[in-house]
């Protein structure tokens, strides 16, 4: 039983951090690093981009819509060409980095606000996928599980690994619970593992009423950012281990899928 | 008789232009973008290597200190760490617009107040050439002729191709004659082509009181921003072809040096 | 009969320049003028705002999404909050390099994508009236005639001024007819003057099938950045004057209502 | 005996924070609040300005050169034209945001290598002054004490209001100890307060080596950025409470020296 763990990493910017780094780059096995668009300064790249390889994590490229002040978080109307040459240039820009580490990036995850439409507009999904694939077509796609993305991915000839979350509740059509709804968020690392055990049984996501919707599952996403992210990373990583989960980078999950 | 000619081209953001680069682009062999730092957002960067590849004109990357306002004019104290990262990142994104051409970034010339310190500050033309390197050691460094960043790129192990400039007059130790001083400039075409012609026959840099530096020159620079830039830009070109040189972009010159 | 002219005006960036403003400024008695959010640094708020009180041009803050790339033009999804400052301190900006040339800013008119959604978004055109309001009081609404910002502003407490648009055809309904189609723009000088001085006479927006649209008429919009804006703008000046319109800055129309 | 304390905060930037600026504004009387140079976007200075006002501290600007990543830590090599728009643009930001609370900039403060720069070159001291006069001839100058800036300050028509800093050592010409020696920093709240104190007596700065040299202080700068910030903060208030002094907002300091 092969699994990623990837998190969202690399999200300062300047004199700012953000979440522990250091700590996380620990115990995942991917890290989806900001370029630039949403976090992420040439220097925090650089450094984000040296650890990770110094720990064998494999590196991704986190772009985002181009909105610092807004963390990515505020949808915005590119154009569809807006939005290609705007992954082009930050993933171009994190791999021009990589080459300073001697090292590459092998995969691709949108951030934030781009990543919600591109999971439920097949449109804006296609444009991403166009973009990564003219990038470089062995670049893989992390994606959340059942999403339009997915479906986008598949379809531009790209590898895809899908992801599900160990810290959010889903609806039954797949789609995450909205943060604004008290029932959003799994606490505490216990439920987070449990959560994330049984719908890497089930081969589905696992809807808070009990729907299932079948899907493959490759990586599991962490959140770096959260006051216990570290805790909850650990346990899960450590419960993973011991129910038999071999925790690998998405290099390997995509070559063994 | 082999020779170059090169323009700093793609210099406008959003909505702005500077220049006339779709006329350029018909002269020039070898075009550096800017990349980010002082002009080029995304979309600009895009049409600019699309114009420059169904030309055949070779692209190349034209990093500066991150300052969208001052045009890369102002100077900036840099950490060398900040700058490697920063020239990384800025090739980087040029690198990854022109995967979506379906082309290559096959040369760096650095921009402004950062190559101007670079052709004097031995230390800031070694982190350049360095990160250079690092990047790709395919790149051709693109820099003045008898400068400092010369130097530097040969000890990187770069292929340097010496590049002098049609329009400015020299001093004797082979520096641009300053901006403020009234006879810093060439004017007219025909002058500029005879500066030109002149040393390229004396394979050296021919001072304004006649002192020559003798320089290996590889390309010869010509600016697209000045009211009759085509004009000189045009005269030149044809001025040198009924000298016998043939104009190449930088790939060739570099390969046949 | 008193009436004004507006253009938006100072819409540049850094060594980049949008239309004649110098012309323009011997034409319109009112500029609205870009003050960092869609274009504008701190050196152009300055050249235009010295320009436009040499010639006893109103001033008015041009605020926008902050989209420098897309210079404005690209809906952002901001929070009322987020909105509500970014107002506040685009016209702060402005104001303080107003005071450098011991001048004041008068007017506030939204900006692009994000006037566009004032018009017809009355949640939006709200925030924004309360911002310009909490700033200070005083400040006069530039607003296009019939749209929902009219209706904010009023009933924020503003001073507002409506104005029409010299060279773009309505709809019967009051808005502009959308750019995407054929007969969105009124064409050549004499067929603005007409439009416009039909609209006067008849104090009501005419659609192009004729419909009209009581409303009161404040001013005049000329934009300053089409191949013939300079030329149009000069015809409608001489036009309006010889109806017998008097010209005056924002200021004078104010207070006279 | 009247004393301000004053502290640099809202340093943060979108979904960035640095210090604990609650904790620090229950301490300081006058904080000097980043007004988009170095950090401070809108929205961080809305929050900063409204928990100013709540605790009666009062207002400062806190301008700085252009540059987010840096930090205003870079020096940039700016006219002087430039600089005195962008800290018009700066302060007129900020106050744009303050009449959003109901309150008013009372004080301006340059940030970083500004203040560094302008600490010891006349001329940049006097471009300061007088776009801060310009703006607002009432503007109280929060300057290092025995400084060119208090010098130009003067010169200039503007109040100022000397400041020393708690945790710093001076040298015998009355610059600090540069960070790169180990002796910069004095370390804990007991040597901090016993520093100031026996400044303040002296009404002198006093160089590590015993030098006095006089000066009139009206402010001490604490840091609201280091590990134990808030603790030495609390101390030094307590401290100076306890020897008599009245801890007054800089509009206080000033209306009465």
């Amino acid at each position: 039983m092969r699994i990623n763990l990837n998190a969202d990493l690399g999200e300062g910017y300047g004199p700012w951090h953000m979440g522990d780094d250091d700590a996380m780059l620990d115990i995942v096995a991917s890290a989806n690093i900001a370029c630039g668009g949403h976090a992420g300064d040439p220097d925090v790249m650089r450094r984000t981009v040296r650890l990770a390889r110094e720990r064998g994590v494999s590196i991704g490229a986190h772009p985002s819509y181009p909105d610092l002040q807004g963390f990515g978080r505020r949808a915005m109307a590119l154009s569809s060409a807006e939005l290609e040459n705007q992954i082009a240039a930050q993933v171009g820009a994190l791999a021009g980095i990589a080459a300073l580490e001697a090292t590459r990036v092998t995969h691709v995850k949108p951030h934030g606000a781009l990543n919600n439409l591109a999971c439920v507009d097949r449109g804006v999904a296609d444009t991403i996928c166009r973009s990564i694939h003219a990038i470089d077509p062995g670049l893989i796609l992390l994606a959340p599980a059942a999403s339009q993305l997915v479906l986008a991915g598949r379809a531009a000839g790209l590898v895809v690994v899908e992801e599900i979350f160990a810290d959010r509740a889903y609806l039954p059509d797949g789609q995450l619970v909205p943060r604004s709804r008290a029932d959003a968020m799994i606490h505490g690392p216990a439920a987070c593992l449990a959560h994330v055990l049984a719908m890497l049984e089930a081969r589905a996501l696992i809807a808070a009423d009990g729907t299932r919707l079948a899907t493959p599952i490759g990586s599991i996403c962490v959140h770096g950012d959260s006051p216990d992210a570290v805790g909850v990373a650990r346990h899960l990583r450590a419960g993973l281990q011991q129910a038999g989960h071999d925790i690998l980078p998405l290099t390997e999950i995509a070559s063994g899928s």
